[in-house]
């Protein structure tokens, strides 16, 4: 129970790892969900939703136990019905998917919402958080691959970012290894988990965790595989080949595991997407094979890509994705394949604010018309709806005090950048005053960039009342240019 | 625990109570929320996030029950923390204003996304379902709330319903009324469910509940209130000043109650916001008076509204609120007067949907580009790429088959309505082919009606290849006109 204020107030608080998302966050949450949105359905992704809540199988499958239903935010609810928060939604998809036989497929499908976990929290980790899917079910042609991926490029180049790189592999790659390392099938999850490392602990971390083990930097001792000298030689023989990049990389590759045919298959399917890519215009300098691509997910089975901000590395892979055929198996013998990726829309925004790529927005009105004599709140409605359908945001000062600087002041809290003014002078010659605040707030040599309109238009100006709109909509202007 | 299939297979279905939102009503939904952000921004609403999860103290109070958890979605989460899934806005909003001592007022702020209610479904009664809050914190003053009953008919105008009545009272009216009557406060509540019975079950039925109790239609006893005959008689005395709506109204309340302060409050009230509304532009035909109106909810303390579609009076109140001046007092000793409005988006869509005043519209693209030829998908791949350049949502056919025919069908049951076709003649003389769907489908009577554009453009016409983007633009014009 959370602790409570004195005389039995309830502490105003929020759960661990919850959050609540402030005007300026959530307005510019909004604008990117939407230029994403926008991008989709250029591509004809179709929207659908599917419930907060699910049956606990459906997360977990049938065998699930008290103990994971407790990773998820699981619970026994009404009718003692096992139930969770999804996690994710590619599983809901499958689901969706799977109750539908009739569905028309190919099926190009897009979901945001949040979704919930009960991870540890820490800076930017959180329990609940929003994420944007895209997915097309049901073809197994490569096509669909290219299609996500110029999606992914599409999104990151909609929101004004250009220096990325998406790189993407293939798990047939990756299993035609183990097989031809003689790594048996349950160990191969364990190799791929050592593989991943390769990029943040570097190749001598990873060919001890393939042997032996090691000590890391805190002085932890990392259990080792316990492959054998040639086992290792021939994982590292592979990695060799990504460390040189280039059009020749799968040559390289298949002249290593051309025997093998499941390895086969993948570099063919990495060169129909490279093909296919080059087709749909997507720059070979955003995009790029790297083998050594692994995504931790257990259900991918062709492609998976990665994409990185050049500017950004820390962050990670910012939208990721890959094939995963076997998807529906949970809930039908059907075999319908998919492929899909998607973002978290909280580190994509963290990352906008970090690229400075956008100036965050507190305010939805551009307007206020200030209330500073009371007795004439009927001429300050008259102004506030002429303005609104002039389809201007406006928003009128509903505050008690009449003082007109603890109204601009309020407006520029909120950051409201334009102030309609009007008192007994004003209302006595049929005039209005107009304030720029943002001027008026501006550092001084942003002044100075502006100093020609400065000129033109004072910071206040009072105008005949019939010249509201047009020198509201002259500012507004001004101040979108 | 759900059934499974055979072999183990999950049975790919949602809980009881839950759904899921296919395209066509997700696209619905999408353009009803953004109609009405757009209407809630006009008034210069701030949009923020609160968590989905609670502490279940926040929602409930400190004295909750495990009982009274159980009828939200409550549950003992991570870290042995009582939660649950809220049910509604307005408390968080309570904890949000609650734990910024520092928050700029008055604030507007608006708020969408989903509540639960552990309710027993029924038809149009969902566990889970999407709602639309905007409240205006921080004022006491009846300026705010004209402007919350402005935005409740901007949305339903932007909506496109034009035929709708909004009809306002105040609690204070009614605390009066109670007082006048000699009711202790305690049994109020119960006497305003009684009066909130009237507009459904009538007048007799109301006098009956307030004295001895009746027996219903099917049967069964409904217990009385046992008022004094005296105490109906002053009941009814004012439910008779609501049976002749006019001007004059608040006149005749005046009368009756007029010496009781309270009363005398709550009608001072109506008349300031009666009169801003009338400032605002709001036509006195879309408004009324009506001091019957009680609005469940027990935490109002001023003006109260519900909305009728005219067309639809059996969907009730579709956009209803009121002034809560005690919000925050269970997480401060703050004062912080309020008043909001909210509507649930899912029947807000089932009205506009029964008023006929939309088709749903199930497709985002446009435009398909078909793939007879699997040899030419570089030209394809550079025609979908051209399309999308150009502004134009468009999707590339994706499935296996090379039938033109069963492609067109594909595009025809998502409802894409433009289709771009190129097989060996059209490549070979540098031409392709653009077939209007919606034509093709169009009913005779239908067609008759677009007989003109049917003469200068056929339904199918095999152009050049660079008039391409010009021919779709065209054929999408005439289909949005």
């Amino acid at each position: 129970m959370a602790e409570k204020h004195k005389n039995d107030k309830v502490t105003p608080k929020v759960l661990k790892g919850f959050r609540d998302y402030q005007p300026e966050e959530e307005i510019a949450r909004a604008d990117l969900i939407e230029k994403a949105r926008t991008v989709v359905e250029r591509f004809g992704f179709l929207p659908i939703q599917t419930p907060s809540l699910e049956f606990a199988e459906t997360l977990l499958g049938g065998d699930y136990t008290s103990d994971n239903l407790k990773e998820l935010f699981g619970f026994e609810g009404p009718e003692q019905v096992a139930m969770a928060l999804r996690y994710e939604f590619t599983v809901s998809l499958a689901r969706y998917v799977a109750a539908r036989p009739q569905l028309t497929l190919p099926f190009r499908r897009y979901q945001y919402g949040n979704v919930w976990r009960v991870d540890k929290p820490g800076p930017g980790r959180f329990r609940e958080f929003t994420q944007f899917d895209f997915d097309i079910v049901g073809t197994a042609s490569m096509l669909a691959d290219a299609e996500i991926i110029s999606v992914m490029t599409g999104i990151l180049e909609q929101l004004g970012i250009e220096r990325y790189l998406v790189r993407f592999s293939n798990r047939k790659l990756l299993n035609g290894l183990t097989a031809y390392a003689g790594i048996p099938p349950e160990q191969a999850p364990d190799v791929f988990r050592v593989i991943d490392k390769l990029e943040k602990q570097g190749r001598e971390a990873v060919v001890l965790e393939l042997g032996p083990g090691r000590i890391d930097i805190s002085g932890d001792k990392i259990p080792g595989l316990h492959l054998t000298d040639d086992q290792v030689k021939q994982i590292t023989d592979f990695l060799d080949i990504a460390e040189k990049p280039g059009d020749d990389i799968l040559e390289r590759a298949q002249e290593l595991l051309g025997n093998i045919e499941t390895s086969r298959r993948g570099i063919d399917e990495l060169r129909q997407v490279n093909g296919y890519l080059a087709d749909l215009g997507i720059s070979g300098e955003k995009t790029q094979i790297d083998i050594t691509i692994v995504r931790g997910l257990g259900y991918y089975t062709g492609p998976v890509y990665e994409t990185t901000l050049t500017d950004l590395p820390e962050y990670g892979s910012v939208i990721s994705g890959g094939r995963y055929d076997n998807m529906i198996h949970r809930f039908s013998n059907r075999q319908v394949p998919a492929v899909g990726s998607s973002f978290g829309v909280d580190r994509m925004l963290a990352a906008l604010v970090a690229l400075n790529t956008r100036e965050l927005k507190s305010a939805t009105a551009d307007v206020i018309v200030t209330t500073m004599d009371k007795d004439r709140l009927t001429d300050y409605l008259a102004m506030v709806r002429e303005i609104r359908n002039a389809g201007i945001n406006a928003e009128l000062y509903l505050g008690e005090t009449k003082n007109i600087n603890k109204q601009l002041k309020y407006a520029d809290k909120i950051g409201i950048p334009v102030a309609v003014i009007a008192g007994s002078d004003e209302f006595a010659n049929g005039m209005v005053t107009v304030k720029d605040l943002r001027a008026g707030s501006a550092k001084s040599e942003e002044v100075a960039d502006r100093k020609e309109w400065l000129k033109a238009d004072e910071i206040q100006v009072t105008i005949k009342r019939k010249e509201l709109i047009s020198q509201i909509k002259k500012l507004l202007t001004l101040h979108a240019s």
